[in-house]
């Protein structure tokens, strides 16, 4: 077969920002992150798409095997989606303002609860890894805020905005087990125009 | 806390056909899916949230259980919207065209290239449940086939186009273990109009 | 490689019971349920085995490809291990009795309490699959319920004593939607001296 | 409720060994890892274990929600189970020998193929985190490594023989994301009297 679904090669995507502007998350770290971690998820997804164009032109691939490939398919393109969507909204002042400052406000009631809900999530993740989100859910027509356990744990028909990573590679090398500053250094340089631009 | 995201109680959505006339599926099969799996979803989604708001209120709640209320707001999540979209991709007469049929011809070489997965997956599944769905991803800009081993696996930042279920509770009272002939029936009910006003 | 770990070919174990004699468990259905979902697991697991076998001999195999199979045999071995003490603590008259009575009403306070819990577990099954399993924890000294939401989900380093399977496929043929029904008919046949034997 | 199932309150298990012993395992990772994530898994599973009874006592629990508790059960039993023998299969000299040895390389072929396993399925963890687990499975009579993607995913009816954490907490503060030094230092501290004693 020779198609986008199966032949689609993903290129990385550069870190959108100066490495050494951010406050309290070490160069250091956050080069490992993106070459480790997200460089290699890429590695992964381009690799399981060809493996799944190999497997579906094969007659004796039982479907349960195809569909292992399918579960890394489909853990592999969170990993990578949400790291983009990771790095994209850091680099920022950390300041929300403007609509979608007040949207969230109406939605949750106030800003502070928002925030207070979202921060709560990320100290909550007793296996050290996962992701939290706040989406818009096409569906139900509301702003909410997500727990992913992991990559392929995702709300359906949404739209994610502000993602955290809570993977203990997006910490643990600055902060040991203080997942807590680390939810404050997160905060601290949060780019809220590319969060809004996404809405 | 009085807000939308802690407040919204979704109300159900009436099947968007009529029930007698699905070819294959039966009144009686596709009456107790939505009045107990579907309504039973909304039901705890309602439920769950009016918890997740006393327990942000309570500050006696640690994280972790908090985040275990959360995992199943994620899940209800997913059971409710993939179960609308289900419902509504199904009433029409299976048969695929225009614009639609041919982005997907381009994105997997053939149709029947596409369909031919999304039939394989269906066939995968090990427990007995489980989702399949053609999506366009907004990140990757593909159209591709996922298989979501519960509701709360889900493709990040991805259109559901085409939702099949594939619990069991899809199938069995018509046609025991007999997942393949369901696939048969689910196809030739496909609303494709419904499908493609998703795009 | 020729070794047990990679060449080992399951057999499937008959029914320990005659299957006309269960009360409430209709012959077809618990046929259903050996043929296609049992077997179908130790078909799959056989052939996940040789899958691995040929992987792990190859050097071009990345790690995380490796793995998948691996969380497919973890998947399978579930389904085998659970359906076979499953079958094996049907065919009795359901009435518990002697040591192992006991021994649940001092770790529950009374055996009610423990059944009460036991029946709660198998009423929550939000998506339609999962099993109920009493087991003794061997690291913890405890007998407790557990709730495995999929075959892989399982408590770590724990004896399985008594397993009800609650996936769609042991109850729909016969109840549809009513699970409470079929887990009334579950108690009415449990084999109470296979489940005290494995303790 | 008053009884061991409901109120029995988990002791933490102090470290097994001189933890400045250890070659390539610093005393400050090792610290934080009992501290922090162990001692976290049991008073998660402890507070746990008090909501489960007052949830159960309490008619107005709708049995997915008494569920959701169950997993947070599910999966800190699995934290506080794996954790206690990962430490206690640490302080030793890496040595294999006798008959557990030799057990192993009946049933991989080789000592070094089970080895090779061990280490490739250590080194395929996609998202950061996992255990890998020698274990031996009462049902099938196998000695077999598993692959465990989080706490709660655990082979059936198995008892955990050898056990390695893959979580980034148990090396990313040593060695950041080269994690197959860590499965070097790993090996070269493996206890294996300890492991020993387990068959």
């Amino acid at each position: 077969m020779s198609a986008a679904a199966f032949d689609h090669q993903h290129t990385r995507v550069p870190l959108p920002f100066d490495v050494k502007s951010l406050r309290g998350l070490s160069e250091k770290m956050m080069q490992s992150h993106w070459e480790n971690n997200y460089s290699g998820a890429v590695n992964a997804l381009n690799n399981v798409r060809g493996r799944l164009s190999q497997a579906l032109s094969d007659a004796n691939t039982p479907p349960y095997v195809y569909n292992g490939l399918k579960r890394e398919q489909l853990l592999r393109t969170g990993s990578v989606v949400l790291h983009e969507l990771y790095f994209a909204n850091l680099g920022g002042d950390g300041k929300a303002s403007g609509d979608l400052r007040s949207r969230i406000a109406a939605s949750f009631g106030t800003f502070d609860v928002w925030e207070s809900e979202f921060r709560k999530i990320g100290q909550g993740l007793g296996g050290g890894s996962g992701w939290v989100v706040l989406g818009y859910n096409h569906r139900l027509k509301l702003l909410e805020n997500y727990w992913l356990a992991d990559h392929g744990s995702n709300p359906a028909d949404t739209a994610p905005l502000l993602v955290m990573d809570m993977y203990e590679h997006a910490y643990q090398m600055d902060y040991g087990a203080a997942a807590a500053r680390y939810i404050d250094a997160f905060f601290a340089n949060i780019q809220w125009d590319a969060v809004s631009k996404r809405l």
